[in-house]
C-alpha cells in the first residue's frame, strides 16, 4: 500500500467532484488530508468523507504548497487559473474539465503505461467521458483489427452539463406529461422526448468542441496519431448514462471469435451475451466499468465491427478514470 | 385532375391508418368512395373523412374488387393474408407493413420513375419510415458524390410500433417521475430516460430485421445495389420523429457547396441553416419533409459527408409516402 498522501479536489460541489469524493473514500484510496475546494459561491458547505465532516473550501486562496495532488473537476477557465500554480507548488494535476490542452490523456485500461515516462509535478488530463468509453473498449481489440477507420454515434446524457441540466429535464418532462407549456431554460429548446443534433456550439466547420476533443483524446489515447475518426455526438433525454454505436473498418476480415474473447479478458470491460445488450439506466449506472453489446460484423461485410458500449459518464467517464490515473500515479511517486 | 377512385385501407385504425385517412383528405387526393377496413376486434368504430362518418368493417369479408387502389397499414401477416386477394381482384396494392418482399419500394422523390414500369394491378411498399428519411435525402447528392459506404445511426421514435408503445413511454416516464416502481410491460425494460440499443430482436448475425430491411430497401430506392451501407437502428424515448446521423463515405472530396446547393433544390427537403439544427419535436413532427442539418465533412477528411436528418415516422415516413405513390400511380392509371 502506498503512503497516504495530501490530496485537494476542485471543484468538489460538483458531480463529478462529489463522486470523486465518494469513489476516494470506496476505494480506501491512501489519502492522508484530502482538502475540499470550490468558487466563492460553492464554498462553505459541508460535504462528509471517511466519517469526517470536511468544509469546502474557496480556491483563491488555497496554497496547493499543502497537497502532492489535486483533482480539477470545475470549470476549463478555473482549471486554466489554478493548475499552472498548483504545478508550481510541486503538485501534480489531474484534469477533468478539458481545460489543459497540454495535459497527458490517461485511461489506465488504454495508455496507463505512459504513466512511467511523466515527470513530476505531472500534468494529466481524465479525457472525456466519451473518450473514456471509447479507449477502454477500442484499446484491448488493437492488435486484432487493422483498423482504417472507427464511426462514433455518441447519444449523451444531461448530467455531463451538470445539475442545472438535470433539473431542467425532470422539469421540462413534467410539464409536458402535465400539459402545461414548456419554456426551455438551460437548453434552447425542449430535451425532453426529443433528441438535440449536437451539444454545444458548432464551430465553422460545422463540428463541436466536444466532438473535435473526441477525435484528438481518443488518437492520443490509442496511440494512433493518423487514426481516422467520424464522430457525431447527440443530445439524448437521459439522466445518467452514455451510450456509443460504434462501426470499426478494419483493412482485414474481422474475427468476431477473437474479439470476444480480448474483451471478455479486458479490464474495464462488461461483455454482455449477443442475445441481450446493456443499456445505460439498466446496466451502466453506478457501475465501474464499461458495458459492450451487440458485437457484430456489418451487414454483408465482414471487414466491419459494430459495437454498442453504455457507461456511467459521471463515474466510470470521470471521477473513476481520474482515480485510476491518481492510483497509477502515486505508485509512480514512491 | 385524375379520375377519382375507389380506396380501401386496411388497418385504418392504427395510427398509420388514421394518418392515411387525414392525408387523403388534407391532399384532396380523388377519392370515390372510400372504405375503411380492419381487423374482427377493431371494426365497428367510426372514422370521419372528408365531413362524412364512415364505418370501419372487418377485412375478412371485404370484396377486393370493389376497389381499385388498397393500402395496407396492418401488420405484416394481415398484408400477407389479404394483398394476394387484392390483387387477384386486379386492385393495385401499396403495402406499408413490410409485409410483402416482392414488392417494389418506391419513394418518389427517390425512384418515383419507376412507376412507369409497374404492371397494373401493381405491388408496391412504401419502405421503413428510416428508408423513406435516407432515400429522399441521399437520392439528390447521389450524382454528386462517389459512394463508397454509408454509415446511419437512427435514433427511432417509439411511435413505430403503435399506440401501445406510446402510452407505455408515456406511463413509464409518469411512475418515474412520481418515483414510483418501474414495471415495464410493451418493452422489455426501461425505456424513459433510456437507450435501447436495438429495436426488436436479433439474429444469428446481430442484427435486427428492421435493421436488414433498411439495408436491402435503401439498395433499391438508390439503385445502387451493391452499396455498402452499416446501420444501427436504437430506441430513444422520443414519441413521434426519427433522426438519423448519417456519415457518406465518398472516393474523392466531397463539395460542401454543391452539396448544399443539390439539399436545397431538392424536393422534399428542409435545409436547415449551420447555425442551426433540426429536431424531432422542433421541426419534424407533422411536417411533409425531411430536415437535414449539421451538413459537414467529417473531422480532417474530406472525402466524408455529414449529416443530420429528422422526419416524422408515422407521417412522412410512412401515410404520406404512401399517398405521394398513389398519386404517382393513378396518374399512370389514366
Amino acid at each position: 500500500m502506498p503512503q497516504p498522501i495530501d490530496i485537494a479536489i476542485i471543484g468538489a460541489t460538483g458531480s463529478v467532484g462529489e463522486t470523486l469524493v465518494q469513489i476516494l473514500e470506496e476505494l480506501e484510496f491512501p489519502v492522508a488530508t484530502l482538502h475540499l475546494l470550490a468558487s466563492m459561491e460553492s464554498a462553505g458547505s459541508n460535504m462528509m468523507f471517511a466519517g469526517k465532516k470536511l468544509r469546502v473550501r474557496e480556491v483563491d486562496s488555497f496554497d496547493f504548497s499543502q497537497v502532492k495532488l489535486a483533482f480539477f473537476a470545475a470549470s476549463p477557465a478555473v482549471t486554466r487559473s489554478f493548475a499552472p500554480k498548483a504545478q508550481q507548488a510541486g503538485c501534480s494535476v489531474i484534469d477533468l474539465s478539458g481545460g489543459l490542452e497540454q495535459a497527458l490523456a490517461l485511461v489506465p485500461e488504454a495508455n496507463g503505461d505512459k504513466v512511467a515516462q511523466l515527470t513530476h509535478p505531472a500534468l494529466i488530463a481524465s479525457p472525456s467521458a466519451a473518450a473514456v468509453a471509447l479507449a477502454v473498449a477500442l484499446a484491448p481489440l488493437k492488435g486484432l483489427l487493422d483498423i482504417e477507420r472507427v464511426q462514433v454515434m455518441a447519444s449523451l446524457a444531461v448530467s455531463a452539463q451538470g445539475r442545472e441540466a438535470v433539473s431542467e429535464l425532470a422539469r421540462q418532462t413534467a410539464e409536458l406529461l402535465n400539459a402545461r407549456p414548456l419554456e426551455p431554460r438551460f437548453f434552447d429548446r425542449q430535451v425532453a422526448f426529443n433528441v438535440l443534433a449536437r451539444v454545444g456550439a458548432a464551430d465553422e466547420h460545422g463540428h463541436t468542441s466536444l466532438e473535435r476533443r473526441l477525435v484528438d483524446e481518443l488518437r492520443v489515447l490509442l496511440d494512433l496519431p493518423a487514426l481516422k475518426i467520424s464522430v457525431s455526438c447527440v443530445q439524448v433525454p437521459v439522466f445518467y448514462g452514455d451510450s456509443f454505436s460504434v462501426a470499426v473498418q478494419s483493412r482485414r476480415p474481422v474475427d468476431l471469435v477473437a474479439v470476444n474473447e480480448a474483451l471478455e479478458a479486458a479490464q474495464g470491460i462488461e461483455l454482455v451475451e449477443p442475445d441481450d445488450y446493456p443499456t445505460a439506466v439498466g446496466d451502466a449506472v453506478g457501475q465501474d466499468v464499461v458495458y459492450v453489446g451487440r458485437v457484430r460484423h456489418g451487414i454483408d461485410e465482414q471487414e466491419q465491427l459494430n459495437l454498442w458500449l453504455t457507461t456511467d459518464n459521471v463515474r466510470k467517464g470521470a471521477a473513476l478514470n481520474a482515480v485510476q490515473v491518481a492510483g497509477l500515479l502515486i505508485k509512480d511517486m514512491v
